[in-house]
């Protein structure tokens, strides 16, 4: 089989998943493995490598047709010497040569970027981007992590911190956030947050039909609260509307900063589709300038899960180009 | 005369300053005129032209020696066909090629970009930015301009429409901004709209040292404000700091979005000095996240109003540079 791939690594704190990438973005084999949190980084890397070959054994490709490997991580990291300097799931991880450590095991070229970007740049390239101009894409998981890409490249930043739109402030002295800040949007508008929020309102007394799964001692996620809201729960529809303005200001603030030609989002909230996409679309389109020419497209991505492999991948690809300039 | 030299236009309502420029960015001779805004667009720049060669012969500086011309003008513009589309202050100006006019009058390559990014350019080049990296300048003037700086160019964005940064929100469904929005931090943190918000609040009836010359029939401007606050007065004191406050939360807004190495403040409102500064910075200190490593140093623009042209000149050597690749 001659078919020339690129190996893409979505590194996280709970899974490894290991991707064989066409030149088109296509995934031609994929496996995950549990991250095994305690381990040393050296055998982390190994199970990476080890996942990565058997894939190239199952598709019959040869080492001399693969052209490099891309590894999302947690960070934060430092590109310049391809470490991961820290992890706040991965105690073990502490300014480790990740870049290096797999490019010997694999005896391949290896681009590492953090798994915000990777995802960013999956969708950017083979997903809801594809084929388009300037992009910026917003994960609304745990956190709200975020990637944008200009000119074709991820933007890093002066001091490889840019693109952390999540803690942009939609509100002066709103709500506290993890980092430090007081309203962030991440606070407003990722999926843990929101469901936070709608707990948060139940046990200050405020009415919802959710009310009896907290006190059962369920723990109430995302998911729960778009149910709840098809089904008319009030104190569901105003949180999530509230998410969906947060992220419509969000929307006109990097519109008005990097005026991209799309913004997509991603990650578990937009699981909910229509309803996610359609009332951040009315807000943004309240919210924003008179000026209609400049307008970016807010649209779902389309890679689910998968985007953070495709896109490490992706970038695997993009360096190789260079390469041969 | 051997000197080599960029002439630098920076196209106003109210001006053309047209100045000639060395590679490092210092100004050899300059001269300005007042616009025509009622004449054609032509003669207006038969009139720039005419500038330029005036100082050039005092200056005895020859063709063969001027490298190129750059050209800051009001927009919106058509960066890729070099055109001024329209300007709310010049009504003659509807789809003029003001780049190739140019060219034409002088036999010179004309490099164009809006005057809000000729200004941030010259600050980069030449003034509080110079031999840093990635830059982003706010002029607090009349309104709220902005200029972002990234590898060595100036942002455009998809649409042409980037860095307007002017038009962030920072209040949601607060004050309602000319460009129809509600919250820009262009309505509480530019000098002409601070000097609004003090007149405003002294018709509501708040006390002001100010509300006599109100009375009078005298205007009120950012540098009265900053007068009277100088001088105990509670109200200035109040609408300035909140000014500094949501000048604050947009660098750190701008911190997460591009995280560049700098942020520089220009325009009238910077006048003011360290009574601008300081409390930006400490805002800025109070209400950013704890990680101290990818902080941008806000600093005071060091150009005034030359930074336009020499940052037009900056332009035109620049595109010399790109030429000789």
């Amino acid at each position: 089989m001659s078919q020339r791939v690129a190996i893409g690594i979505d590194f996280g704190g709970t899974n490894v998943k290991v991707a064989l990438v066409s030149e088109d973005g296509r995934i031609l084999a994929k496996s995950t493995a549990p991250t095994d949190a305690t381990a040393q980084p050296a055998s982390v890397v190994g199970q990476m490598a080890e996942l990565a070959e058997s894939l190239l054994i199952a598709k019959r490709i040869a080492h001399d047709n693969v052209v490099g490997v891309g590894l999302g991580s947690p960070g934060p990291l430092d590109f310049r010497r391809g470490m991961v300097l820290h992890s706040v799931n991965l105690p073990t991880w502490e300014n480790v040569p990740v870049r290096d450590l797999l490019s010997t095991h694999l005896d391949l070229p290896v681009a590492l970027d953090n798994d915000a970007n990777a995802a960013a740049f999956g969708e950017y390239w083979a997903g809801a981007g594809k084929g388009g101009g300037d992009f910026v894409m917003l994960t609304l998981g745990t956190g709200l992590g975020a990637g944008v890409v200009l000119d074709g490249k991820l933007l890093h930043g002066h001091h490889d911190n840019a693109a952390e739109l999540g803690h942009m402030i939609v509100v002066p002295d709103g709500l506290p956030c993890g980092c430090g800040q007081r309203g962030c949007v991440e606070q407003y508008a990722a999926a843990a947050t929101v469901a936070k929020r709608v707990e948060s309102a139940i046990k200050d007394g405020e009415d919802s039909s959710l009310a009896t799964r907290l006190q059962a001692g369920e723990t109430i996620d995302a998911k729960l609260v778009v149910e709840a809201m098809k089904q008319g729960d009030a104190l569901c529809e105003r949180i999530w509307d509230e998410a969906c303005m947060f992220l419509a200001i969000t929307c006109v603030n990097i519109q008005h900063a990097f005026n991209p030609q799309s913004i997509v989002l991603g990650g578990g909230m937009a699981e909910a589709g229509e309803v996610l996409l359609d009332p951040v679309r009315d807000h943004f389109t309240k919210r924003t300038w008179r000026l209609e020419s400049d307008r970016p497209q807010i649209q779902l991505a389309t890679l689910g899960y998968d985007a953070g492999a495709i896109g490490a991948a992706g970038l695997a690809w993009k360096m190789r180009l260079m390469r041969n300039k």
